[in-house]
């Protein structure tokens, strides 16, 4: 049997990996710089499925995917919840005296009283794993970089602490990209994305067409259009099926009430840890 | 008359000091390092405002904003539309051939495009103003800086090019705090904070309550409680007054409905332009 192709943003030990390890369990991985390349090379049949971060539970939504999920014609066909655990990665035999911690913002951000704590100097790069990739390549022996035990394993690095993270509930969830459409298993999500047209209380007649029904919504995100000033794409992910008949009837209303209108997809809602 | 004390987050020149010149016309500005910094020292009464970014037309909301607005007990009482219209900056005689463009992470994502045309290596700094002050003061001869044509004026710097944004219709929205609450225009925003209860439909519900009233909703932003996962606190701006009737017994029903709840304040609308 031919193995899947899942395509993920950063290097080899990030957490997308992870994320799409737990829910591929054979497949091959396929590492890529950039979200629009992870997006590109499912556009074109490159790879099967693609796994990309949409939120994290401390830091909030990932704008650029949410961005990328309007322009490109990606559907959503699942989901996955991963723990976010990261620990402070050195090169063996480095200095004593740790001076700069190399990660990804975000990370850099969830390890902020950390940091402060332990007087290391905060520096960006691309991607996590990348961080522990560039003090081994580099042989940075004053600095350490933030990223998962799987990446120190990986790069064959030595671990000086695990779950730095300020807070324990981190976790990011990803959703898993294609070009199929998923079929019910009665315990779904759904998720949309509209614009509302030019008139007074335009949205707010876009959700009561949910509120009536009592479908569920799990999550409302608003990006600009970009085009229009202070005009918003909505992003909604509610509970069910786009084929429930209920959750059907809603969707065709709402669309009918939209400028803009796109069912990203429904699909199997994933477990909460 | 004694002067009001007006605090902004970042250097002189910032696009956060343009909005409250533009606001207040004969006040005091007080640069501050962080946006936690602008919010204390309102709190502790050491100025009487503060002007603070909560959305970009392009870049979207600003999450630190949001989560500052949900600890603090500020209340808004006005808003601002600034356009962001950002200069490449050099000392004079720098050298022909600039090869790093220093600024915030957001101006530099606005000007994405214009980078890789012109071959310049972006390079973050904490704030725009802050990237003009910085290759002034280390007398960087090949990077340029990103920021307002203010900014090049107040340190008297050259300024290469006007308008290099990727997109024209670049505006920030700011809103001021204070600790007063405002009386109605007739042409006002009300901005609160709520999050649900753990039942099946809380958000439609609550939701439900502005629609059937015909209260127009300009803007819902989410942003997690960060204590439970995959709770958020909803952040909703609505056009009237919180003391007109229709709002106000709007308002009291969606408290009733709501795990907690907080208005942020109501305050006349910013033109458009």
């Amino acid at each position: 049997m031919v193995k899947q192709r899942v395509a993920f943003q950063g290097e080899r030990g990030a957490y997308s990996e992870m994320a799409a390890l737990q829910y591929f369990s054979n497949a091959e991985l396929v590492p890529v710089r950039s979200f629009q390349e992870v997006f590109d090379i499912v556009e074109a049949g490159k790879v099967n499925f693609a796994v990309v971060p949409i939120e994290n539970s401390i830091e909030g939504s990932i704008s650029e995917t949410y961005d990328l999920l309007f322009i490109t014609n990606m559907l959503v066909s699942g989901e996955i919840y991963q723990r976010i655990r990261h620990c402070l990665i050195t090169n063996k035999h480095a200095s004593s005296t740790i001076k700069l911690a190399y990660s990804h913002p975000q990370a850099l951000g969830q390890c902020r009283s950390y940091l402060q704590t332990k007087g290391l100097e905060p520096v960006p790069t691309y991607d996590t794993a990348g961080a522990v990739k560039l003090i081994k390549e580099k042989q940075l022996m004053e600095g350490a970089a933030i990223a998962s035990k799987r990446a120190a394993e990986i790069y064959e690095m030595e671990i000086l602490e695990e779950g730095i993270e300020d807070k324990k509930n981190n976790f990011t969830r990803f959703l898993v990209l294609s070009k199929n459409e998923t079929k019910p298993t009665n315990n779904d999500r759904t998720s949309i994305i509209f614009s509302v047209k030019h008139i007074p209380g335009a949205l707010s007649s876009i959700l009561e067409e949910f509120a009536h029904r009592q479908i569920n919504l799990t999550k409302i995100e608003s990006r600009p259009t970009k085009e229009t000033l202070w005009e918003y794409n909505f992003f909604v992910d509610l509970e069910g099926h786009a084929t429930d008949e209920n959750i059907a009837h809603a969707l065709q209303l709402v669309k009918r009430k939209s400028a803009f209108f796109k069912i990203l997809g429904s699909y199997k809602k994933a477990e909460l840890y």
